[in-house]
């Protein structure tokens, strides 16, 4: 298969290339420093992306930021950060993107535990995480021509924790080399409308 | 209680006026054609509003649009209009609001039974209701001084089902009847963080 990596130099995309390219050929995109340029957060940049790469098979995206600000403390353009860039982002890569997948092809998009599980001052976090899988379970009833859609929802992970300890207390990060298999069992399997929960 | 409906004027809200009337005092709201004027979509109305009306125990929330569009047909205005309405509105009268609720009040938001079960062309539309029920889910924890927050998912209503039929093939509508004693419960009783949904 033909498949897009979008978020190709972060840490999930880039073990994710690594794994994938064993059986695939792997289109790496990411902002800056892979192959292929792409800006998600501008629907100039996707629309150009897809011309300049044409006909692929399957998509996964494992970017997208989105803003841990205490609700009390947010303006109009942090509550606008994640929408634009993890949510939108997201719908851009298939509003666009579909017409340019093949036949019985696959989104894989990426939102996060927060959705179920609240941390720390994540009420606009978990509000884009829901709104990915929300898109998820409806999109997957408009694609035609057998294509698919779905979105793993990670845990933290182990090599982030650190990093984003304080704003998940209690939680037990996930391990790359657990979370990296589930994209690809979920590219070359026939679900289509899930979450797949990666976490517990 | 002094109980705030935001969309007093709509099907949901005339009805829940009428209804919390008996036992409460209710301040109806709407755009144009109630006693106190608020346009969610705007952050200065949002804002104006709450220095009007000052101290209240109970918000509700009844109003926000979104957009039946296909996915393959929508651009980025239709991407953010029930963004902009259905849910930042509703976002807003609660990062807003909290500075003006009593101790141990409480907002009740409105989502809708699409972000469970998709319609036709409802991408755009389950990805907003998805996104005020993870929102409410994680805001529950951010709020202080026993301040609750839930949301209400909703089937269509028997009143517009006509309206709407096409885009919800296989729906069994829910009576008003049905619907408006639930704000109640959950005004006068004690949850948080919860989706309540009012369907099958």
């Amino acid at each position: 298969m033909r498949i897009i990596i979008v978020g190709a130099s972060g840490i999930i995309g880039k073990a994710l290339c690594r794994f994938l390219k064993r059986d695939h050929e792997v289109i790496a995109a990411s902002r800056s420093s892979c192959e292929y340029q792409i800006d998600i957060t501008k629907p100039d940049s996707v629309k150009r992306f897809f011309d300049n790469v044409g006909k692929f098979d399957a998509l996964v995206c494992t970017v997208g930021e989105s803003a841990f600000v205490p609700l009390s403390e947010a303006d109009e353009e942090q509550f606008m950060y994640g929408i634009n860039s993890k949510l939108l982002g997201q719908v851009r890569l298939v509003s666009t993107g579909m017409k340019y997948i093949s036949n019985h092809g696959s989104f894989t998009l990426t939102s996060g535990i927060i959705s179920e599980v609240p941390g720390i001052n994540t009420a606009l976090v978990g509000m884009v995480d829901s709104a990915i899988e929300g898109f998820v379970r409806n999109a997957a009833y408009e694609l035609e021509r057998g294509i698919r859609i779905n979105v793993v929802s990670p845990n933290v992970l182990e090599e982030t924790y650190d990093k984003f300890s304080e704003a998940f207390p209690g939680f037990t990060p996930i391990s790359l080399e657990r979370l990296i298999p589930v994209y690809r069992d979920i590219i070359e399997g026939v679900s289509s409308g899930q979450v797949i929960k990666v976490f517990r």
